[in-house]
């Protein structure tokens, strides 16, 4: 079989290279690949997807959200479907991987199924999503939203930076969005939803393994944060009267990061700061923050929340600045489930591989199926944790043992529609 | 004489009402003062200040750098001059307070020694210096600097907002700027400059003092610091391997307030922040920051310098961060005279007050004249510290006790002169 890995593999890694041209930019390997929902690289995408399925005997088709599925049908009557995919959309100037990596190795899985004369009590349906990132649209999750029934149609309104609205993308692009509806699937004729996704991160790297099992997507939440304080002169204003805004904002930079090191599961960032007046000789007067934490559990990103807002609001007081606080976003995070979980942890190990388990620390279509079915994630490893950027890279080798892994995970999970 | 100071002081304050009308804003309570220099604003100012000048019997005239002079002469053979003055200008939207103070003060001096009939051994010039703030050529201290013989001709190619040149402006303004090197005192006929001038800060408000004695002019230091860590997702770089760039801004800027609040005479701020990419959900890759530094002892803002570096450069190499530092500015302190110190404090101890001795951590047109003469201050009380805005304001009788020690002080030089 490993010969038949490593053949599959290879084959990934000449469809990821094809892929990757179907870009706006010229140069893919410089600039970054830039595919947005319903556009003519969305098309050339979807017309090398569908051939490549086709070539492994799967039915193609298009559903009314741009969303492509390709059917590796079972020959067991009743059969159930296992779900595979990731989206094909990319931000702008994005990676080679992001994304379309979770399409085009579940193909690899199936040239392997097939090369070697697997059968299944499962069908396998592959999903290229149309768009995850929003970057057109401003419409995140949209393909897997159709998918899981949760589409809202009043999105079809959105519109692009030229005015057009998804509706009359989907349309130009050959779909019927009035019957988005029709295209959710049954949870009943649902296995599970599986995506394999870049890391994204470097633990996978540093820990020296090709891939992961995921535990949940994180949940989110964002906070804008105002402090107030009394602008004055730099020079004529004695220290110990100041109330220096932008002092009270290095206070809670640094306790948002403390609280995060000190924290298991749990990271967070002050990414945008804005300070006024800003002038090199005037002490600030208001100075506006963002806070965003995450945590895979909820209960400790509350938690955290709480210690942070208490600690936010000694320190401040302490140095007579004001405070205005919003939560302006808040996601709760989604668990993949148990059994799928610690199936792809013993798909790991039939790998000859230790079964590492993390979090996603970014959101993915799963936040969407979670509604349809039970759902898991494998992470494979990317050079440096880079992502959303042209440097985006993986190894040969690590789509190798991630065939691999989708072979067993696939042979546990019959064992248990067996026995089921 | 107290009836006398009182007089003088009521005097002053109807011609600082008077002059606060002489400005671009229609209504001076709420939108401040602003008069630039050579404007018709500033010929208004100096109508109305010569004509006061000459009711109280001076001679006045007009240099070649739009500053107005009107001199209280002397009986004495060989009298040499008491310079006495500050700017006319504002910044847009000023106080009532800032500059004019120091030209209307001096005219109440001379009210009140013509009153009394009291001779001094020494003329009096009363300076309204055109231009010290620079706002419409970008010229600080432009009428002390002609006095004190330091004005670089390459200033008068200088444009304003609308292309308008310092030359044609002062030209329209009735000076012949090519003449300007002829309007500087000898250095052997002047006895000293003295400055009345709103402190610009609440110390004296804090300990209930109408008025102290400046010891120095502050030294300036700006430096501009670049922050370099690694932009990432902050979703899943894990918190233990980001280098963060906006934490060790905050750290900097807890190192500056810390170190100036343990330092005795140094004042310092970070006034402005700018951050990159600056994205509520990205590690931010390189912050921009500025640090001033202020004390009127080079030496201590010179050591706290390079206590600051070091530690900079301490925090930021344990974080794994890089450093870009440049020093963009700086200016040296410039003392007051110790002796003509000495009798302002004693001029304040004769007027029955505690002599305070403060330094000023604003620039003032002492900085220029310290190159022609001996140099002293008064600073006035003043709201809540206040300055550069609409709000400016004093009481009525600080301007009494400004006068009693403006006489007490020339009586103390008289002395003096006698001595000599």
């Amino acid at each position: 079989m490993n010969h038949s890995y490593e053949s599959a593999a290879r084959q990934a890694w000449q469809w990821l290279e094809t892929a990757a041209g179907f870009s706006e930019t010229r140069h893919p390997n410089l600039e970054g690949v830039t595919r947005r929902c319903a556009t003519p690289e969305h098309r050339a995408t979807l017309e090398a997807l569908g051939g490549w399925m086709r070539e492994l005997g799967m039915a193609v088709r298009l559903d009314n959200g741009a969303n492509l599925i390709g059917r590796h049908a079972s020959a067991t009557p009743g059969a159930r479907t296992l779900l595979l995919g990731s989206h094909q959309d990319t931000v702008p100037n994005g990676g080679k991987y992001d994304g379309i990596l979770g399409v085009i190795l579940p193909l690899a899985l199936v040239k392997t199924l097939k090369d070697n004369a697997i059968e299944l009590p499962f069908h396998i349906d592959v999903v290229a999503f149309s768009d995850e990132e929003g970057t057109r649209f401003s419409s995140t999750l949209l393909g897997s939203k159709v998918l899981a029934g949760t589409f809202d149609d009043a999105m079809l309104e959105a519109t692009d930076d030229a005015g057009v609205t998804l509706r009359e993308a989907l349309e130009a692009f050959g779909c019927r969005p009035e019957q988005i509806a029709e295209d959710r699937y049954a949870p009943e004729e649902v296995l599970a939803f599986l995506e394999v996704h870049i890391e994204q991160g470097p633990q996978l790297e540093l820990e020296d393994l090709p891939v992961g099992v995921v535990s949940a997507i994180t949940g989110i939440e964002r906070h804008r944060l105002t402090i107030r304080g009394q602008a004055g002169h730099a020079g004529t204003v004695p220290m110990h009267v100041r109330q220096d805004a932008l002092v009270g904002a290095a206070e809670v930079i640094r306790l948002v990061d403390a609280l995060c090191r000190e924290t298991d599961d749990l990271v967070g960032v002050v990414g945008k700061i804005e300070n006024a007046p800003n002038g090199v000789n005037v002490i600030p007067q208001a100075t506006t923050l963002s806070i965003e934490l995450r945590s895979p559990r909820d209960e400790i990103r509350r938690q955290a929340r709480e210690t942070l807002l208490e600690r936010i609001d000694s320190v401040l007081t302490a140095s007579r600045l004001g405070l205005d606080h919003a939560l302006t976003y808040e996601q709760s995070a989604v668990q993949c489930s148990d059994w799928l979980s610690e199936e792809l942890q013993g798909a790991v190990r039939d790998s000859g591989l230790p079964p590492r388990v993390l979090f996603s620390g970014a959101g993915h279509d799963g936040l969407a199926m979670r509604s349809l079915c039970d759902i898991g994630m494998l992470f494979l490893r990317c050079e440096g944790g880079v992502s959303h950027h042209p440097g985006e890279a993986i190894k040969p080798e690590d789509l190798t043992a991630a065939v691999e892994v989708l072979v067993h995970v696939c042979q546990r999970l019959a064992q248990r529609h067996d026995a089921a």
